[in-house]
């Protein structure tokens, strides 16, 4: 799919209208793309069957900007979804796909986007079934949001809950922390590092299948540390579980020079946005074996245990310092880092 | 639920930071409005059985202004939704609910149109299962756009499809057209009537419902005329099914003061977006059965048979006026109204 013939450089009100220039939009670009048999209903909606039950969920994304070091939006709104499918113990199947466009927008941007859509919704085996297109007013948007909603069948060995967290579970992450964030923010403010540092963006929906397969319910949760970082996420699922939980600053997989960007800006990187980054909180006795399951995907091969749960220090986060002390991990309170996903 | 002893008066980017402040406003406003065990799980996704086929839809909501004479865009944000999956034949059952908000938008707009969704979902029949919240910053959106996505059971006795229509079945409306459209239009335009014009944003899925379980599949098709007014869609189905469509202006059912308002802004009715009509193809040997059985409904008394499928004209929709004469009906090309939903 490229810009060459369609007719029009740039998304305008038009497209937005539902008359025959959505169509064309569409039909040139959409259809084109995305041709499955689902969409090509060209319907409001579409049918589908599942055989078990279904992990729903949605997510709108407005990261600026929209192309990023190792990334863009599109790819973004696919694999966020995807993985948010999948931290629900499912294998995601299907996505809605629907744009909010900022009249003006290039069409050979817009195109790229799309590309990107189609081929993150390949390697992680979803359709997109259906969409919808708006177009807002210049300076009523900026450039283009875009939602996706995702369904998937829940994994047939998965029994993934808060409740099944016990103390003594070990807490697992499949790779480095901070990436995604420290790209999106290297680049707004324009540091240089001797390689370029790159979001992590990816779908981990067949990783985490393969840990179902293996370990079943001994998987006790699953989840994505996106927006907030890994503090964030881990305040909160102690504070849901009404349990303590320990870190190891030592045992936390951080690439060099993504510290090295985080202290230029005085951040922490454990507050940080992740993208392809998934915690998961497992029974202590399998905590190896996943580990070592883990290291040979090429998804997970800086996957560490970090942690585990205790009945200390309810409701809080305690990370042993690699100097020595001990302090406690707050969730973050305010706005870190902006429109980062 | 209301705006006072929150500790925040508006929306700013830390509550889309995914730390607590993100957590503050969830749990104050949505949870406590939306209070089910499904979002009460408050993970990024949520867990639910169908027993039947499951139709999809998704629709991002752009409206401005976002208080309007007959509603606002939380409820169409739902009415919308649930009327597109009714048109697939299926039940409303669960929403997806996802929020773009511009920095500054004002709490108590925001507690409004939450309200509002709440109570247009207890119309419906829906429960809000899962969502999420994005802030972006002052001149980067426009107040607030939702999503949402909506999942629906298809009905037992539904086999909505382009490929059952045929030659003779007759076309039905539940309502007056154009009232969408212009209440927006006249309220942008500042035009004073004798009496307001009001949106007709509606839920119709019980009337859908209603129509399937007496009609099962004499009913060939549903489909909601909303941007692009009825002259978009009929015109799109007929190249769908390339047959013809004869359509009677006389029998258009059209408000005196809505026909007026369309008159001095040179806008035809036929282009004009509506939200809670729809269009029923059907059977001819239940058209009258049909059209009784709508009258009857508070959501039907204006219903109208408005013409019929032909073998004629392939492609085509010609309309009889009621000056006599025969004109073709031509899709929208461009934008007539633009952000009307």
């Amino acid at each position: 799919m490229d810009a060459k013939n369609l007719g029009f450089d740039t998304i305008n009100l038009g497209h937005g209208s539902g008359g025959t220039m959505t169509r064309d939009l569409l039909d040139k670009i959409i259809f084109k793309t995305f041709d499955n048999p689902y969409l090509n209903q060209k319907h409001d909606g579409s049918i589908v069957k599942f055989n078990s039950k279904i992990a729903i969920s949605t997510d709108s994304f407005v990261i600026s900007p929209i192309f990023f070091k190792g990334g863009n939006i599109g790819e973004l709104a696919v694999n966020g979804t995807v993985n948010d499918v999948a931290m629900c113990g499912a294998i995601p199947k299907y996505l809605s796909l629907a744009f909010i466009v900022e009249e003006g927008l290039k069409i050979d941007e817009f195109i790229k986007i799309v590309n990107s859509i189609k081929s993150a919704a390949d390697k992680s085996g979803v359709q997109i079934i259906t969409g919808d297109t708006k177009v807002v007013e210049r300076g009523k948007g900026d450039k283009i949001f875009i939602n996706t909603t995702g369904f998937g069948e829940v994994h047939p060995k998965a029994n993934i809950s808060t409740n099944n967290i016990k103390a003594g579970d070990k807490i697992i992450v499949n790779g480095l922390v901070a990436q995604h964030g420290m790209a999106i923010m290297s680049q707004r403010e324009g540091l240089e590092f001797e390689s370029t540092i790159e979001s992590d963006t990816t779908n981990v929906n067949f990783l985490v299948n393969d840990l179902l397969d293996e370990f079943g319910n001994e998987i006790h949760l699953f989840r994505d540390p996106t927006r907030g970082g890994l503090a964030s996420v881990l305040s909160e699922i102690s504070q849901d579980i009404n349990k303590g939980i320990t870190i190891y600053e030592d045992k936390i997989p951080l690439e060099k020079q993504v510290a090295a960007a985080c202290e230029i800006l005085g951040l922490d990187p454990l507050y940080v946005a992740n993208e392809g980054l998934f915690i998961s909180i497992v029974d202590a006795k399998v905590a190896d074996d996943v580990v070592e399951l883990m290291r040979k995907d090429t998804k997970g091969k800086n996957t560490a245990c970090i942690g585990e749960i205790t009945n200390e220090h309810p409701n809080k986060v305690v990370m042993h310092s690699i100097i020595g002390g001990k302090r406690i991990v707050s969730p973050l309170i305010g706005e870190q880092l902006p429109r980062i996903c």
